[in-house]
């Protein structure tokens, strides 16, 4: 028909129709356009061409933890629990701290093993330290950090409510394992847990630490750490103890609070019996309670005072197991 | 001596002695007299001739609060009541108000049975309103509130420890009930305990108010009260009840967070069934609840929006009664 009506120039008919034919034409590719356009925007605010991810990065950042968990001679029980964590909602990336010094990593067979939940990174260390897990990893990229022991087992539900709990208190140290200091008349600390008599502010106990084998805390505070007085690295290297003392000290410097926010676990299991390698732990040997009295003496000399604080709060989550938990005559 | 020295004029030896004397004694009323302007002003800071008073009106404000309990014909209830609310550590004052309309306080008998630890004021209301709690009492000096319902008794041990957790949270309502609200596919909201289904974040229950008729608040949410659409007080009025759910809502939407903190109760009782009045309190009315749900739905319309927020956060005193409640395989 186009054809038809080019041949029949005189005709002003056939003049109007190709006119609106066109003018039809050039909207509906305007039109087309205009919806090519558009789509991928309001669907889609990323780059084109660039590779899909389940989250932008921001996202993530916020919403998940990285779980740095720091290993030597148990590898048996390593392996046991990153069949457990690997799983854990909210999870971004697992980084394992291996200090098993000479020896090769799992990685050969973790990958075999694969597909995994989330990407586990074997940082490979060069001398046995206990202060290597408290490195500003690159790999890290979350906020959140959940620092464990390698002998240690917190349920799911334990680890999900923590971190909502840290999502609310991002400064604090937020964690199942509770400790304190008591000052004596002599002005010398002493370092223990619920034996020690209460700091005497009214009835019940009090906390001022909360140890970082089990907790979340906040990956700028790795970076801090990195910037504390060499005294405090020869300390931690000579004890091989006290790197979790040391943390509570920073953060309690930092905020002028109570370092730490316990959260009572539901389930939490020491998994140490369990291991084939005859390990036991260095909270195991005979002068491990008074090196940490000893470390925090230290600590308030470098420091120059005693930075942390007390508190009495104990978090546990509304309704779990079950009701049981909070019902009462009322 | 003295004058066996005057009447030897011309003896250099007693001029000598006489103005040696002079000076001594000149010095020690200097010494005197410096004492004396310097004592009073190391030891005390106030203006001469102030009366002594225990604390400055400034840290009473921070540091203590003041009882606000309505009382609707259960005087003798109220009365045991008081007596064990009156020696609680850190009231400042209790503000009784007295519903019971055309009938005489207890005022008298009550300063028969003087002294008491603290002033008492009776505030004698002219109508029956549940909401005659809620006025912003010129009385109140304090920026805390602890309101109590007149038949709950909670220990001395749980509200000094629900105060200091008010302290950390003093824009929350801090209390011992903890309610929820959910909504159902039609829009609807129900008013619930933990015997409604839990609003499905995850595992465990949610709470989304606390009851002020056993909490702590800030003093300055008695004014905002004084400040919500009319439509609030003709709800509260028509149905004499409701009251803390629209504080509830007051408060959730001042601060775009959950309204309350549940502090977990150690001893919290109910003492309606020793009442000898008779009367058995609101909530025992066959519509009680159905009320409550009512009010939900109505303050949403007359709110413009649900502001209600959920916690699942359960606070409890760490290590008390004893170190049970947080001791674990750790």
């Amino acid at each position: 028909r186009y054809f038809h009506f080019c041949k029949l120039p005189g005709r002003v008919m056939g003049i109007r129709l190709l006119r609106f034919t066109s003018v039809v034409i050039i909207v509906l590719l305007l039109v087309a356009g205009a919806l090519t356009a558009l789509l991928p925007t309001i669907k889609d605010d990323k780059l084109p061409n660039s590779r899909r991810e389940p989250k932008t990065q921001s996202q993530s950042a916020l919403d998940s933890f990285t779980l740095i968990m720091q290993t030597y001679n148990r590898t048996d029980l390593l392996l046991k629990l990153l069949n457990h964590y690997q799983a854990i909602p909210h999870l971004h990336k697992v980084i394992v701290v291996w200090n098993n010094i000479g020896e090769k990593t799992p990685e050969d067979m973790w990958n075999s093993l694969g597909p995994h939940p989330v990407p586990v990174v074997f940082k490979v260390q060069s001398v046995n330290r206990m202060r290597n897990r408290l490195q500003n990893f690159p790999d890290l990229e979350t906020k959140a950090v959940l620092m464990m022991d390698d002998d240690t087992l917190v349920s799911a539900h334990d680890l999900t409510f923590a971190f909502s709990v840290w999502q609310q208190f991002p400064e604090h140290i937020v964690g199942f394992v509770p400790r304190k200091h008591i000052s004596t008349p002599s002005g010398i600390y002493s370092y223990g847990s619920f034996e020690l008599q209460n700091p005497g502010f009214g009835n019940g106990d009090q906390y001022s630490m909360v140890l970082i084998g089990a907790a979340f805390f906040h990956s700028g505070y790795l970076e801090d750490f990195q910037r504390q007085p060499e005294a405090v690295y020869a300390l931690i290297d000579e004890t091989q103890n006290c790197d979790d003392i040391a943390m509570n000290f920073l953060v309690a410097k930092h905020t002028g609070k109570p370092s730490g926010v316990f959260v009572k676990p539901v389930d939490i299991r020491n998994l140490e019996k369990d291991t084939n390698s005859g390990y036991s732990g260095m909270w195991h040997r005979a002068e491990h309670l008074l090196q940490r009295s000893y470390c925090v003496n230290k600590l308030v000399n470098i420091y120059d005072g005693m930075p942390l604080k007390y508190s009495n709060i104990m978090i546990s989550q509304f309704g779990f197991p079950n009701y049981a938990n909070h019902k009462n005559k009322m």
